[in-house]
């Protein structure tokens, strides 16, 4: 196949080593700076081209595709501020360590910072929020420089999914002509095949190894783990999640409980049947419940830092060896109560020390745990008031099985943790918890329902479904159906649960920031059914539920509550289980 | 005044000096760590919030706030990528000069990079962007600390608002608390009232000069400019404009004609009366044209890059002087045909070189720009072809004097230049030229709106009014009415303009994009009323838009174009100009 010119032949060869590589999917934002990556992308068979619009969301998406596979779905845009939108969603994928691949379309490095239209300075444009960035050679049709090209495409794509997976920014800087016209003599004839077309397979094969220790250094560390009273902490799962089988078998192995964070991928599923995993945390791990309790010996944690405040002060006020396993050697625990760091791989850690391991443990120091478990999640269904909660409980009650069900930062993912308990349904439960932010959520849960068949649910609240409106264009666009569970406590009713409430003003109108909307226009804007329900009426709730995710299409439920009684009815039945297990 | 803590004191102080220096208003989004911040700015009687729930969309408020005055809205948000979402606008101010000024709140330097929650690393997030970037010392009640505090609030609006104008970072780590709850022994009862309260006025008075030529270096330049043929070429203005009549006199003193860029400043106003100002040359500066003109003598330009290509083309192809005039020594002119680069304020230059200067150059130059200028105009009236560029000749000839008018890029800019001729209405006309983006024109022209009692109208494609839909809450929210004309033809009308538009696919799925959306909900969620026209109706357009303007509260107005009829219709008007020119 010969290019009709040096761009097209550029594009062209980048997209074809990445497709190799596994690439089978793209975001794209039109743009003409871009128009050769666009038209080699959109002309290759096995790359699925998702098209967007705001590049904010684009971004996200490509994050939420690459949360629920693992891989990398490359993003290209335009030159100027459209790179600068990806921002936000880089910043996430690099904390939460998920795999990204950005290409920036740029002008030619002549005209940079010569007041040319949609010129900006793009090099290093995310700073370190990257493991890898390159300004690529201006585009030309040597053997060198496209073998350098190639080498690119493996090296960006070996970085992005490394450890830590992460994302990787090539700027590609193009000059006219952009489109595929005819230049002649700008593609060689005799340029050799293996610079031209590359190899059969990928140009470079990648075969990436993950930390593991020795034998020596396992056997030490059995040792130590050789103890009565252990715990497991499984806080977020870097993409694409433990295995959740080795997790299981190491418990069984230690008889240690797994305090199993909603996104570890560790509390719901098959597993569940056999091992100790404890949901309620949260609610139980009062000081004034385990001021009685002995210290655990050991804690083994991995995974990033977990949601619930209670279970990190716990582990901060605890006595206790405290091993973080980490195999990108992170440092993920701001309480600082680490011990050891143990660079490893965490499933295949788990999986090798469950041979070597045969203490099941003090079953008393097991039961505590299951039994506390188990009165947090009596005292819930005991109880008929309604907080916010019960709405996430009632989504992980009935959401099909499998499903993927994505929770919101600020209140969702918390009131996932405490009022979710561990069940066997095929669950996978994402978030975006590597910087925490509201945005992009409406996109990022889109894009993980793109990469697969489940059921997806996204429950959110009403500043972060604002926040990332525009992302539901994707819900048409992309052929993406979603059922969207929009809590609307009419803004931000996190601040409740923040000594700020207490200052009135500014409360009210600058931290809660009631806006009033009426979010039935946005359903229709872009083509979801709508239905609006009161928390209070819980049975309404869970009919326009089911009946969204059994219908065809995509939905939007709004469950209108209020924030301040949802905050005391969360205090109440925390104060109830508290009340249970210190009477 | 003793404040709780030292978190409020440092808070206080900084807002207090920013208010000494004029702030009088502030952007902020909710959020827990700029608590701080918030509550300072809030209960500071003289600074008025403006609430924003997107960050994307408040740091474009901020913009045009400040591209209408020429002075610095603060920004105020949280840790995490809440900042990040602020990038695409500050990539704007950069390049375009704007004055801003950005304080992220931050998690104290200690828990950084530990996988504490919302804690991303924000230094120099912003990489070159930026004019100037500190990371603030850790909040503490002592003098030294007070003092460089209040001293560096007064270097931030200094740089923010030097030459060239710009944004400005400030980094402001807290710890908690982040309430004005007691803390006793925080802020000692024998801190010094200089320290605590600082000055009555500015704690440092700033006074800033621009670049000036010395008188020898005027009197030279006034003698190259002695020449009979001349152009003064005004690009988009830097913030908060230029000196119209200066440039008038200054005209008046050479004989020069002025090819006004729509944003130059130059274009609309009383000075027209008086000035050969020429807006037509998007029309009729074809080759065919020039071909069988003299080339100028010498040109002199100031402001941006001028939108138009084919008067950039024509400053390309003329063996002339060229004169570029920055006071920031900058270099927007990416034709690379300037032969002197001027460092020096152009208003004031130019005001002080229309007194030495007496030539009034070659009438036969003047009038030939001039005639062209009228013939373009009466083949425009002439003609009852629709193409878009009419709905931006409607809006311009019926928006009330005064008027703000913001133009969007892609497609309005370009209209507003060809179509809108010069007039003596007192039109403020805006846009966002430094990076050219589509994103964030909203909220930049809602924030323009915001700082004056001018009528506002909007006019903005349909992709750049979808990028930006959740700029439209700061209608309800922040109380600006504005007039918005979407003149939507569904897609990336602009692409229609260059050569992949012969290459189908990937043209429609990937360039032009249609969207098929209806905005109508849009509207109805944030409370502006709705009307849609056809493109091709002409007078109901006139009637919906006059209605708009004269009635209470928001508006949207969509037009329904044709971007490929439009596109053609363009060239056809643009053909009848090229061949009444040459005959």
């Amino acid at each position: 196949m010969t290019e009709p010119n040096r761009n097209t032949l550029w594009a062209r060869s980048l997209v074809d080593e990445l497709a190799k590589a596994g690439v089978d999917a793209v975001c794209i934002t039109p743009g003409s700076r871009s128009t050769p990556l666009t038209e080699a992308f959109a002309r290759h068979d096995d790359v699925h081209v998702f098209s967007h619009l705001d590049e904010r969301s684009a971004a996200f998406f490509a994050l939420g595709r690459a949360r629920r596979t693992g891989d990398v779905t490359p993003l290209v845009c335009t030159s100027g501020t459209a790179a600068a939108n990806y921002h936000p969603a880089i910043v996430e994928a690099s904390q939460a360590r998920v795999p990204m691949l950005v290409l920036t379309a740029d002008r030619p490095p002549e005209i940079r910072d010569s007041g040319a239209n949609q010129t900006i300075d793009q090099e290093k444009l995310y700073g370190d929020a990257v493991r890898w960035y390159r300004d690529l050679a201006e585009p030309e049709a040597t053997p060198r420089k496209l073998r350098s090209l190639r080498t690119t495409a493996a090296r960006a794509l070996t970085k992005a999914t490394g450890t830590p997976a992460g994302p990787v920014h090539l700027n590609v800087p193009f000059r006219k002509p952009l489109e595929p016209v005819e230049v002649a003599g700008d593609v060689p004839d005799d340029l050799p095949e293996l610079a031209a077309e590359g190899r059969e397979d990928a140009f470079v094969a990648r075969t990436a190894g993950v930390p593991e220790l020795d034998d020596d250094a396992l056997r030490d560390l059995a040792d130590r783990l050789s103890v009565p009273r252990g715990l497991v902490v499984a806080g977020p799962a870097d993409a694409p999640g433990v295995e959740s089988e080795a997790v299981a078998a190491f418990a069984h192995a230690t008889g240690f409980p797994i305090l199993a964070d909603p996104l570890s991928g560790a509390r719901y599923g098959g597993h569940v049947r056999v091992a100790p995993v404890v949901g309620g945390y949260d609610d139980f791990l009062d000081p004034a419940v385990t001021a009685s309790w002995p210290d655990p010996d050991v804690v083994v944690r991995f995974g990033a830092s977990p949601t619930s405040k209670p279970l990190r002060k716990y582990l901060a006020r605890v006595d206790a060896a405290q091993l973080v396993v980490d195999p990108a050697a992170g440092w993920r625990e701001a309480e600082f109560t680490a011990t050891d760091l143990v660079v490893a791989e965490p499933s295949r850690l788990m999986g090798r020390l469950s041979r070597l391991l045969a203490g099941p443990g003090d079953p008393d120091w097991r039961s505590r745990w299951t039994d506390a478990d188990a009165t947090h999640e009596s005292v819930l269904d005991e109880s008929d008031a309604f907080c916010e909660g019960r709405v996430l409980a009632d989504v992980f009650e009935l959401a099909p099985d499998p499903a993927t069900v994505f929770v919101s930062n600020s209140m969702p993912v918390r009131d996932a943790d405490r009022f979710c308990p561990p069940s066997t349904k095929n669950l996978t439960v994402l978030g975006n918890r590597g910087a925490s932010g509201i945005d992009g959520i409406v996109s990022t849960a889109l894009g993980a329902g793109s990469a697969t068949t489940d059921d997806l649910t996204l429950v959110t609240g009403d500043l972060a479904y604002y926040h990332d409106m525009n992302g539901l264009l994707a819900v048409g666009r992309s052929e993406v159906d979603a059922t969207i569970v929009v809590v609307n406590n009419d803004g931000g009713g996190i601040f409740h649960m923040l000594p700020i409430e207490q200052f009135d003003p500014p409360f009210t109108s600058q931290f809660k920031t009631p806006h009033g909307l009426d979010f039935e226009p946005s359903a229709d804007l872009y083509g979801l059914s709508f239905a609006r329900v009161e928390g209070g009426d819980r049975a309404g709730f869970r009919e326009a539920y089911e009946t969204a995710t059994r219908s065809e299409g995509s939905h939007v439920v709004e469950v209108v509550t209020d924030a301040e009684s949802s905050h005391r009815a969360r205090e109440t039945l925390h104060d109830r289980v508290v009340d249970e297990l210190t009477d």
